[in-house]
């Protein structure tokens, strides 16, 4: 039986009940990579496997035969702490053979909001003439002001807002640590490619999270057709292809040929 | 020539390449209005009109025959400023008859971000022996620390973030500020609903903004066939309809009513 895991779409932090973040990503990398898998079974005549898909909210989906959509495991999640508790539950279940983690996952969810005014009054009011304040206090008042809304509020902003931030589990690294012969592809976003800056951020990651793939881009170059970027293959560049299509067939065949 | 205006949709607030806020509304109910007024004007065989249709980025849109589509002026809109811009266009190009103003809008948008330690230090320094500091002083350093990410960069996240936002300009004053004669429909979305808190919450936005109906809601009440509600006209309850179909109908014809 092989398995196979793909991330997709952007994740959405909840602010309040009408307010959200969200990481913009359409998924469709995603989707064309599921579609380059199902190509390479057919072609193989693979017929024990099972696609997870992790789906994001928003991430596109398009039409699947009955017999491909047996094979497909649809996860659906939504925050950041919802797709490492997905990462998590499918890697000690299930071992994965290839892992295609393209989703756009928040690095922080929300905390607080607090009116402008008020954090400052609540910090003047703290200092003046206390002589003892250290950084750490500070930095205490702004993980928890005293004012901010309550988290039962929709947040009413005729005022100027301050928001304030927590970092969300990493997940990517969970991926090798839980099954070290998991295939990894890691994806990198930079937002300008200057210097070979896209190659080096791509080893960052590759190092730090233990991928065996990378395919890294730069935003300016996301259309459908126009997409390009680089396949790193334990660092080293394996091809440039052009389009999402393209992108997503290097993707794949490298993961199986390197699987086999 | 009838002209009517409907806003669907929520508005997105771009914080970097990556992420942004978006205000949660499936624009659903809009176009139920759209719906709502083109049986109204079949009915009543009425022949010159337009449909000025302000929609935000991923508010639904369904199929309509030629026919209609050509009645139909689609005017594209993503954040606050954008609605204000083509609001402000609109009302002074074109008598608008009816304005039915659902679209679900930012009262902020992104300022800036900072990592919470960064900016604790700066307050921290700017303080430590200063006691002629004032509230306005820390104001100041919290509308525009001196550490923010620059705007190209996308926020790096290994730390904990603040954000500060500004308030966006109110786009439905502008309305019968500019054309008095408009029939102003506006929406209350409430997050709960004790103690007529609603109806005072609706009576409150029409007033301020000269509102002719008011539809107003609870947040936990927003599904396609339990949408529930109640229709405000001059402040005074007209309508308990339920579903999106039939608080649709009962806006529009309300609102043909009282233009005849």
């Amino acid at each position: 039986m092989i398995h196979i895991a793909i991330t997709a779409g952007g994740t959405e932090e909840t602010i309040d009940g009408v307010r959200k973040i969200t990481n913009m990503s359409s998924g469709t990398l995603s989707w064309f990579c599921l579609q380059a898998v199902l190509s390479y079974i057919e072609q193989h005549k693979i017929e024990a496997y099972t696609i997870h898909y992790i789906k994001a909210p928003r991430a596109v989906t398009n039409e699947l035969s009955p017999e491909q959509a047996s094979h497909i495991n649809f996860i659906n999640v939504t925050n950041t702490q919802s797709v490492y508790n997905a990462v998590e539950t499918l890697m000690n279940e299930v071992d994965v053979d290839i892992f295609i983690h393209a989703m756009a996952i928040s690095d922080f969810s929300y905390a607080y909001s607090v009116s402008r005014s008020d954090l400052a009054e609540e910090l003047y009011l703290d200092f003046m003439g206390n002589n003892d304040i250290t950084v750490k206090d500070i930095e205490d008042i702004l993980s928890s002001p005293k004012y901010r809304h309550r988290p039962e509020d929709k947040i009413s902003s005729s005022q100027e807002i301050i928001m304030g931030f927590e970092t969300t589990p990493k997940v990517i690294p969970l991926i090798k640590k839980i099954n070290p012969k998991t295939f990894l592809v890691g994806f990198k976003l930079v937002k300008h490619n200057q210097d070979n800056h896209m190659i080096k951020q791509a080893e960052k990651l590759r190092k730090t999270n233990n991928c065996d793939a990378v395919f890294a881009n730069e935003a300016s170059q996301l259309s459908v057709k126009g997409h390009a970027g680089v396949l790193l293959y334990k660092g080293e560049p394996v091809a440039h292809p052009i389009g999402k299509k393209e992108i997503a067939d290097a993707i794949v065949n490298l993961a199986f040929q390197k699987i086999n």
